[in-house]
């Protein structure tokens, strides 16, 4: 604890969550007094087909 | 916010996607009195593998 | 199969969540073609203060 | 209900999963008193690129 | 990791909690060859009015 | 989307979910090329007395 999940459209890099990880980590410890080997950063991609909003499905509105 | 997650067993046209995002967020907006811009809907695939009922696993009691 | 989990902000009524359960449930046997006994919806209370976007509480940016 | 999800490092095998709801199931229902046929269990595989811990991805640090 | 997240209706003692965190830990050690204290079980609870099957709230359905 | 959703013991402040809100924020919108406006974070708190680790509950372990 904390657990932090971070639900991002896929093809986001190995780089880019390594840095996402580094810095929400940082974050929460600093913020919310904990440690680092206490905190877990989970990463769930989500594709467009799989996301929609206003009722369309991002796959068929954005690109 | 509302956000709205489906889990659905893998195997889900895009089509049935479009059309149960379409109508869970015409339900919502109707209901819950909020914009289709506010209302977000995910679909999650899971297989038969991993999801047990019973304490059976799907893949081995259905076909 | 299917879970449905709809999060919302603190303050939809019973009867709000009773007509959201009907017309979801509905929505999911018609269109993923499965049964209402099969289809479970989970609603999830979220207070604003527990809710950000634009990096700000919604219980500071919205009334 | 319930609902019992299980994050697991990708890699578990069919057996490591049967096993684990036959044995979650039997659990849930002898200590919350309820039916086999209401426990629902669902396994969620996550990446080790996907899952960090003390700021950094298990993915680079564990082998 | 593992994480394991129960949903139980409302209710529950702190007692059951107990034990159920006791057996489901051992069982994920044993069978996904883990430790205890990489394991962790978290309880949600769930009221009957946000819970719906068959289209209908369990808090009109049963007792 | 992005969504993010933080789990943390109940007890936390409104200036540090205010604060946690903020960091996060900036933090994926910078790494992960994304907007303010499209970015939300949740927080859920998780009592003591529903969280184990090592097979025991937190509120029994920890002060």
């Amino acid at each position: 604890m904390p657990i932090v999940r971070v639900e991002l459209w896929t093809g986001r890099t190995q780089a880019q969550k390594r840095e996402l990880a580094r810095v929400i980590t940082e974050a929460v410890v600093n913020i919310a007094h904990t440690t680092p080997e206490a905190t877990i950063v989970i990463f769930q991609d989500i594709d467009k087909e799989d996301w929609a909003q206003g009722g369309a499905l991002a796959s068929e509105t954005t690109e």
